[in-house]
Formats: structure tokens, C-alpha cells, sequence
């Protein structure tokens, strides 16, 4: 049928000639010696082989047989555990970890690529390292210098792995909330006891012990959020030679039944007076949590966009095979042609391009303002690439995953008939797709930090340098086959701005309800601005390539020029849909009663 | 949990409020002497009672359990026979079907309501009596009297069922590729033989006799569409005392496993020599099996509605309990709420809203041309109905799907990490609604319908007929308070004609690649605009009332007029993204080579 086929072209494109990311890399004085362009395509190859050889073939037998739970066992789908084992071995778990603790040091432009392969070409394996992933750079950012040498060479191994545990069964989006508790032991170690439910990766059977990172409340704990601290709870205590030595008093009662990701495992687990050691300082725990959830946010982000890519890859090859209508071209109107000929489906299979390929730049963009904030060489340079990775991490997860999800409906639609069922697989990358829109953090908490905090408690300030930057761009960019579009994004910024000054304007007692009912499609407006001018940044490079004459491979480029146009031209326009709905001073949302909420459904 | 509450008092308002649908089913000599509201009340009163009670129950149990194929037969899950032959002997399989053959001989706009509630309360099971539903229409219409009184009396009382069966695996949106076979007899009768995929209802334990009406060709057939035939193909032949004989030879071979719909059957049903009788005249069975179709995709409409409407109550009653985060009145600021508090839950639930009672006025009036062209006493009359309803077939299945869908997406939102796990039913709503957007004809497939055939081909006639009714109704609406949405809704019918004349005043050559890439977008805003029409219709009624002051239920009316504000202020501006993209002189979607679709993944 199809194997996945990472669209390594593109990853270089973006890499090498949109973003020129090995710059940003060797301003790591460590990369500068050990990552030359040359070696992380190496590495992007060896990570697609792994994908296509070792995952892709896993994907919907995963699926089918789900996960096995018995008496606190989790049993992965056959295959996942030597899938898993040669991951390991092959020293991808630790690829972003800290080279003092076996660590592969490599920077996050490069890992969110690595990721978007692994979520397309099967997303419930992804998991277990992403998670893992997380939590490295949690303890490597946060955690002494102890438990740092007892934890990060097993997980950089990937021995082991790792999970967060933040919900409870009262608590997701509002963790003030949580229960779990946390007695301190005269021998410096804590007591955790509560349950935890949504425990991704909470239990299974890939790796010899699950290091929890648990949020727990010490007994003089302040309310609410202020008052949660964070505490690692290994699995299996750890012996002096830090082997798995006793079984710590953390069971797993119970495994969800979800739509989809279903050999990933998502977990009720309960903590007994389990031991744990706290992380950062009393209280401070949501912070430290908050380092590992956004960096999660920028990986649940390629969870979307693979999906996506693997939808695409799937719908383009039934596109191209599968014979149904009229050639429009054909004299006697009688020949038959595959349905690529067709508008509708050159639309869906278009829109679904440049979803792709416009979240995989900003996915790059944001992901090289990580990178520069941990290599910044002063701390004006480390606070500045922090607050745009702040402004746009909201984005990323949210649209990223948002437009994912339509994309694989968009693929799945192409196949008609073909796509609802399970045989061609599109049904399973829509129901993997959809739970990214709610996990770490729901698309509709996303959106309220991107506008109430990154841009409204800011002010505007980093918002205003985001857009400058966007300016400058167009005010440089001269080709004049680009000026339709370079206009387009210059209307588009304009209605931006138009908009956020709006809520930035708004009195303080009318926002808060105001943006809470528009922040979702607020966000979208801003992520369909970014792709713009990720599309414009393609599009100047390609023009610059097909002008300069340096390619073989006009077709790419020629690719990049018109899907940049078709999406200013046929997406970016939703904008417009966004703008004057955000704008309309609508009061209903406000005053409806839930009396009002059920009229209508009782006779 | 929760249970399925038949949103009747939204049906009643509807109909007997805002359409005054007695008064078309009077224009119906036999209606008016059987069909006075008070009786249509306890009709719905009593499918709402059977849904809630004997289907809902059976909808998780049947999605878990799903079908046992063995052998040929299909077992349809636990308590699905016992429903069906309540369902049957309470009468319900007649309902619209003729008086003469023990029909009730009920109209559509009650019919509509009818499948609404069971489409909600269980899809899977609703497609059974469904298909019955639209054959006893064709049989009715187009066969002759021998086999009306053969199969028409069963068909009614439920005991036997009937499927469609048009797809084979090479043609599916291009029935002009088919290739089974029919071969007259010497007997009148025909030997069918032929492969058929996706057959709803194929095979399965719930009626003694399934028959089927085939699609296929004679040996001196034309070729493509001109040479299509439509045959009654019992699955038992029948007795002369009109009872299941000898079985015939057509197997179920396959069921299909699908992404939803779990419990209803997909079927790969194999005709060998199969015993079939001619329906209509030689070569002209694609234009009867229409009669069919259309019928069905205004059933399959209110799946789309039905699911929303389940999917909002779910939504709803959570909402409702879940307290997570802070009360935005709470002085203290640390009070907690319930989460229908929040903004964003608001947005989601209104939307929620405005779609499912947008979608269910649009549905009832889309129907009441059904019932105007059944009941109409000149041809004249008769060809207006048909023309107004053509024209509105592919938006109320291709809109309302497209809405449903989304509506269930939200729906699953507002649950968070609960919607995506399978204890609160939101995402089998999610599942069972995708598939209403790809069969009965792709939601692409009524695109194109709408604006190639019903419009272009039509040089937009009917669609003025469409707009001048909207116009006029605009300026008879004089209420004060009603003008914001009245200069919405003007505005909308601007901007829809501006983009329905570009279209129509394309040249022919151009015309055939643009619309189809264009069709669906074009679909979406026609859709937006009708619903924008029906909520000004709601609140045009729901002022009257509260100003003349005619209810004690004031809160269903304000929920009225407040959800109309919200529709035509937060929905309804999306045209103006689709019309700026309409409008767009794109030509990426018709130059894109298949080399450039390929471009980037290969490295």
C-alpha cells in the first residue's frame, strides 16, 4: 500500500536555506565542533529509515490489538517493545540531553524534525520518548546535582523512561485544584500519596522503570497554585549502583479506553506513600512543570503536523492511482482519469500541502528561538529569545494541531469511502490527531496564555516585535512576482493589529469574559498571519533559487511558488471570516442563562 | 449519565411557530383529515419516548460490541432485534409510506424529526430503518403494481428491509464504471450478477427478507450513466402468498470495519444469477435510483443534526458539573465555578447551539418542499416544489453534515481529556458523524451539484427565486430591534450573489476547473446563508411573542433572539473569508503538476 516517506527535502529546505538553522547552532560552542550540516542530515536520514523500517509497519496492528492491562501490567502491542529497544539502543532517547550525563546535546530545530517522524509514522510509540524526552530536560534544568547523576544516563538510554503527572479526577485545566500530597521524611525524602489520572506512559512495558514527575502539595503548602511542589517518584527505587532495586508504592489501576492512540498507554495511578524527592523549591513546583509542559507543547505540536504529512502521503498516492470521473481535457468526454484531474481533490490535497509545509517553517521558526535562548550569550539574548518562544509556543501547539486535525479530515475525504474504513489507515491518523488538540494544555488554554498573558498582560510589547519583524521582511522583500503576496501579508498584519489593539483596549473588567470568548479564534487568526509569512519566506527563497538558476530540481521550488500562492491566496483569507467575528461587540455569549443554555431540549 | 432528550419543544416551535407546517400538510386531502397538530404532537412525543428508552441504551453497548459476521450472516449487537421489531410493530417503518400498501402516509417535515431523534439517540440503528425508509420511496414512485404489492405491505410493517446497492469497488462517486450485470429472462424476470462494496444494512439479523435495489446493466445497455438499470433483487424470492421462499443467490461475502457506525452493517454483498425484477424503464435506473438518493440525503442530513444535537446535551449536562477554574465574579478571586462559566465553553456551547436549531429549521423547511411538491394540486406548482428543493438537496446534506461533524468536534472539546476517552460517548458522536460527509454522495459530490447543475447549468434562476424570497422577507421584517441582523443578512445576500455571478459568468472552459476546485467553499457559504435566513426567521417569531407577550416560557424565546445575535455576529461573518477566496484568481489548483505534489517528500 504506502510506507511513510519523511519528507527529508523539505526538512533541509527549511533547515538549510529558509532558516540557515546550522548558524544558530554553532552559536553553541560544543555544536560548532560536532554538528556540521553534513551530520544532522545523517542523523534526519537515520531517523526516517527507523520511522519508515521500524514504526510505520507497527502502526495500525498497534492499534488494533491496544494494550493488554492486567493486575497493574500494561502490555504494549507486539513489536513495540524491540521497536523500542533498538531506539534506545540506538542513542536517540537521550539526542537533546546533556552531554555531562551521556547525552547527545543536539538542539531543538533538529529534535522537533526527529519527532514529527516518529508522531507520523506511528504516534502511540512517539509518546513514550516524547514524554521521556520532557523529562529530561525537567531534571537537567531544574533537578541537584544527585538525583541529575542518578536519572539522566538511564533516561538519556532510554532504560528508562518517563512520565508527568499533573490531572487528578477534579482537575485538569485548573491544577489549583490538586489533592495529592507530599510528607517530608527525616531522611530529606517525601512521602507522595494521591491518585493520578491521564498518566500517559503511567505504565508499561518498554523500559526497565517510569520515573514519575509528580505534582503533590506539602503539608504547609499556601492554596491553590501557589502551593504545589514537584516531586520525582521512580518506579523502582534505585539501589547504590543505580540499578532498579525496590518496587516503590506507585501502581497503576487502570488504563483508559480512548478513541485513539491506542497503544499509547493513559493511566490512573495511584501513589501509596510512594517516595519521592523534590524537585526545585517548596511550592515552586507548577513553574519547574511548566519548562517541561512547554517544551512538550512544541513537540505535541509535530504530533499534528505528521499526522497530517502522513495523511497527505496516504491521500496523494490514492489520488494518484484511483481512477473515477471525466478527463475535463478529454475530447470525447468519455475518458476516465485518476482523481488528482480533479479541482476538489487538487484543493483538499493542496490545502493539506500547505498546512504542512507552512507549520513545519513556523514549527522550525519557533523551535530556533529555543535553540537561541539556550545558547545566548548574554541574558538580554536568553530573555529576549524566551519571550518570543513564549509568544509563539501557544501557537505552535494550538494551530499546529488544530490545522493537523483538518488536514487529516481533509485526507481522509479524499479517499471517500476508502477513508472511513480501517484499511487504508486515514481514519486512524484522525482519531491520533484529535487528542493533540486537547492534551498539554487544551487548545482553548492555549489560546487564553497567547491572549491574555503573552500579549494583553504584555501589553503588546513582544507581539509588537513579532510583527516588526514581519515588517522589515516585507519592506526588504522587492521580487516583484511576490508583490501580490507580499500585499496580501501587509493586509493581513494590518488586520492583526487592528484586532489586537482591540482587546489590548478593552477595560479590564469587560476583557476577561471577552477574551475568553474569543481567544480560540484569535489564536487562528494569528497562526494563519505566521504561516503567511513562513509561506513568504519559502517563496523569497525559492524565487531566489529559480531566478539564480542553482537548481536541478526546479519542480521543488516551482512546488513552493505556487502553494505559497495558493495558500495567501485561498487560506490566508479566513482571516477576514476571523477578524470581523472578533471584532462584533456581542453581548449574548455574556448574559445567556443555563436556563437559556437548555431551552429547547425539554418539551 | 445522561440520557437522550428529543429537543421537542425546539421541533414544535419550529414547526408549528415558524412554518406553520399543518397548513402544507392540509394542502393533502387525506392529511387534513388525519394530521391536526395535536396528533403530530404525540407522534414525536412518542419517537422521542422510543429513542430514549429502547435506542440510546443500546448505542455504546452496540459501537463496543459491533457485528459478528460469520458464514454470510451478520449478527447485529445485543438488544438491536428486540428494538427493531418494537420499532416495526409500533408501526414506525410505514411512516411516510402509502396508505394503499398499509403506509401511514405521514409528511417528511415529520418524518425529518422522526430520524433526527433516532439518529441521535443511536445512528447505527437508525440506518436500518433508514434505507427502508427511502426504497418504499422509489418503490412507491416508480415500480409497477405487481411488485408494489409484493413488497410494498412488508416494507412497511418492518418485516422485511431494503438497502441501495450502486458502489462496486472500481466505481463509487462514478456509477458510469459499473459492471454487474443483468440478463433477461424468459420469464420477465432478470439474472443479476456483480460485486457490490459499502452496502448499509447488506446483511443482518434484524428482518426476515432484505431486498435490494441493484444498479446495473443490461447486455444491449449504452455505455456509461445512459446505460444504468435499476432491479428489486429480494435476498429471499417470495411466495405467491407473498411470504420469504427459496433463498436467492446473492451472499454477503464481507463487512467492512469502520471507523463508526460499529453496529450497522457495511457489506460486500456478491449477486450470482441473482432473481431481480426491472424497476422503471431500461437504461434510465440512474435517474430512479435518484429518487432515492435524494430522499436519503435529506435523511442523512439529520444524521449530521442528530449527532450535534446528542452531542451538545453531552456537552451541556458536563459543563454544567465541572467546576474547574475561577469565577470571574468572585471577589476573593478564588472561588471556584463550573466550566459553562468560562468563556470559551460558552463560545463552543452557543455555536453548538445555533448550528443544531439553524440546522433544524433549515432541514424543516428543505422538507416542507418535499411535502409542497408531494401535495401540490397543479404541475406547475409541483415543478416549483421539486425545483426549490433540487436547489436545496446538496446544502441541507452537505451543509448540515459539514456543521454536524464540527458541532460534534466541539462538543468533544468542551469535555476535555474526558471527551476523548469512550466513557462520555463523545467520541463515538464524533466517529459515527464523519461518515454522513462521505456517503450518500461526498460532501465534494453535492458540491459540485449545487453549483455546476443547480445553479450554473440553471443560470442561476432558481437560485434567484431562492434570494428574492430572503429579499422579501428582509423587507417585511420591520421589528427595530431585529435590524443589526436584518443589515447582516442583507450584506451576506450581497456578497453571495457577487460570487454566484462570477461563477456563472465564467467561460464554459474555465468554468469546469474552477468550480471544482471551488464547489465546496461555495456550498459552505450558500449554507451560511441560509441558516443566517433561518435564525432571522426564529427570532422574527420569538420577538413577536415576547412583545406581544403570548408565553410564560420567556426564557426558550430570549434564548431565541440572543442565539440569533450570536449566530449572525460570530457565525455568519465566515462568508467573508470564503467569498475573499472565492473571488481569488488562483490558478496553483489547476497548474500543480503531480511531479510538484510529490515535491519535498522524496529527498
Amino acid at each position: 500500500m504506502l510506507n511513510y516517506q519523511a519528507p527529508l527535502k523539505d526538512m533541509h529546505f527549511i533547515l538549510n536555506e529558509v532558516f540557515e538553522t546550522e548558524k544558530v547552532w554553532h552559536e553553541n560552542t560544543t555544536l560548532s565542533d560536532t554538528l556540521d550540516y553534513a551530520t544532522a542530515a545523517d542523523i534526519l536520514e537515520e531517523c526516517a529509515r527507523f520511522a519508515s523500517n521500524e514504526l510505520f509497519p507497527l502502526n495500525r496492528s498497534g492499534d488494533e490489538t491496544g494494550l493488554k492491562f492486567q493486575q497493574g501490567a500494561v502490555g504494549t502491542p507486539a513489536g513495540f517493545k524491540e521497536a523500542y529497544e533498538l531506539w534506545a539502543k540506538n542513542g536517540w532517547s537521550g539526542f537533546t540531553g546533556d552531554p555531562t550525563y551521556g547525552g547527545m546535546g543536539m538542539p531543538k530545530t533538529l529534535a522537533m524534525f526527529v519527532e514529527e517522524m516518529l508522531f507520523a509514522a506511528n504516534t502511540s510509540f512517539a509518546l513514550y520518548p516524547e514524554l521521556t524526552g520532557g523529562a529530561i530536560h525537567l531534571i537537567s534544568t531544574h533537578a541537584g546535582e544527585t538525583l541529575k547523576a542518578d536519572y539522566l544516563p538511564k533516561l538519556h538510554a532510554g532504560t528508562w523512561s518517563a512520565t508527568m503527572c499533573l490531572t487528578e479526577s477534579h482537575c485538569g485545566s485548573d491544577l489549583g485544584l490538586l489533592t495529592t500530597s507530599a510528607v517530608p521524611q527525616q531522611d530529606g525524602t517525601y512521602k507522595i500519596s494521591g491518585e493520578k489520572i491521564f498518566i500517559s506512559g503511567g505504565e508499561h512495558d518498554l523500559s526497565e522503570n517510569i520515573i514519575h514527575l509528580v505534582l503533590a502539595r506539602l503539608p504547609d503548602a499556601p492554596e491553590d497554585v501557589k502551593g504545589i511542589s514537584l516531586f520525582l517518584v521512580p518506579k523502582f527505587l534505585i539501589n547504590k549502583d543505580q540499578e532498579c532495586g525496590e518496587k516503590n508504592r506507585v501502581e497503576c489501576i487502570g488504563v483508559e479506553h480512548k478513541m485513539g492512540i491506542r497503544a499509547a498507554s493513559t493511566c490512573v495511578m495511584r501513589f501509596e506513600e510512594a517516595e519521592g524527592y523534590l524537585i526545585g523549591k517548596p511550592h515552586q513546583g507548577l513553574a519547574v512543570m511548566f519548562s517541561m509542559m512547554n517544551y512538550e507543547r512544541l513537540s505535541i505540536a509535530m504530533q499534528g503536523l505528521g499526522l497530517g504529512d502522513i495523511s497527505y502521503q496516504t491521500a496523494l498516492l490514492y489520488a494518484k492511482e484511483r481512477i473515477q470521473g471525466k478527463d475535463l481535457h478529454s475530447h470525447s468526454g468519455k475518458t476516465r482519469t485518476t482523481i488528482i484531474h480533479h479541482g476538489d481533490v487538487r484543493r483538499m490535497l493542496m490545502t493539506m500541502k500547505s498546512f504542512n509545509e507552512g507549520g513545519r517553517a513556523f514549527a522550525c521558526y519557533a523551535a530556533s528561538w529555543f535553540d537561541k535562548a539556550c545558547y545566548a550569550k548574554t541574558s538580554d539574548a536568553k530573555r529576549s529569545a524566551l519571550n518570543r518562544l513564549s509568544l509563539l509556543t501557544p501557537v505552535v501547539k494550538a494551530f499546529i494541531t488544530d490545522i493537523g486535525f483538518e488536514t487529516c479530515v481533509l485526507g481522509q475525504q479524499v479517499l471517500g469511502g476508502h477513508g472511513y474504513i480501517c484499511e487504508w489507515g486515514q481514519e486512524q491518523y484522525v482519531r491520533d490527531a484529535r487528542i493533540a488538540q486537547i492534551y498539554e494544555g487544551t487548545n482553548g488554554i492555549q489560546s487564553l496564555d497567547l491572549l491574555m498573558r503573552r500579549i494583553c498582560a504584555d501589553n503588546g510589547e513582544e507581539y509588537k516585535r513579532f510583527t516588526a519583524e514581519i515588517s522589515t521582511f516585507l519592506s526588504e522583500c522587492q521580487d516583484e512576482i511576490l508583490q501580490p503576496l507580499v500585499h496580501k501579508l501587509q493586509s493581513a498584519l494590518t488586520d492583526m493589529d487592528t484586532v489586537t489593539q482591540h482587546f489590548i483596549a478593552l477595560p479590564e473588567k469587560k476583557r476577561l469574559m471577552v477574551i475568553n470568548a474569543s481567544a480560540c479564534e484569535y489564536l487562528h487568526l494569528f497562526g494563519y498571519v505566521a504561516y503567511a509569512y513562513m509561506w513568504l519566506k519559502m517563496a523569497a527563497v525559492a524565487r531566489s533559487v529559480l531566478t539564480r538558476n542553482t537548481t536541478d530540481d526546479h519542480s521543488f521550488y516551482e512546488a513552493k511558488l505556487k502553494t505559497a500562492c495558493f495558500y495567501h491566496m485561498r487560506l490566508l483569507p479566513r482571516i477576514k471570516g476571523l477578524m470581523e467575528s472578533l471584532l462584533a461587540e456581542e453581548d449574548a455569549v455574556a448574559d445567556f442563562s443555563e436556563e437559556m443554555f437548555m431551552a429547547g431540549i425539554t418539551a
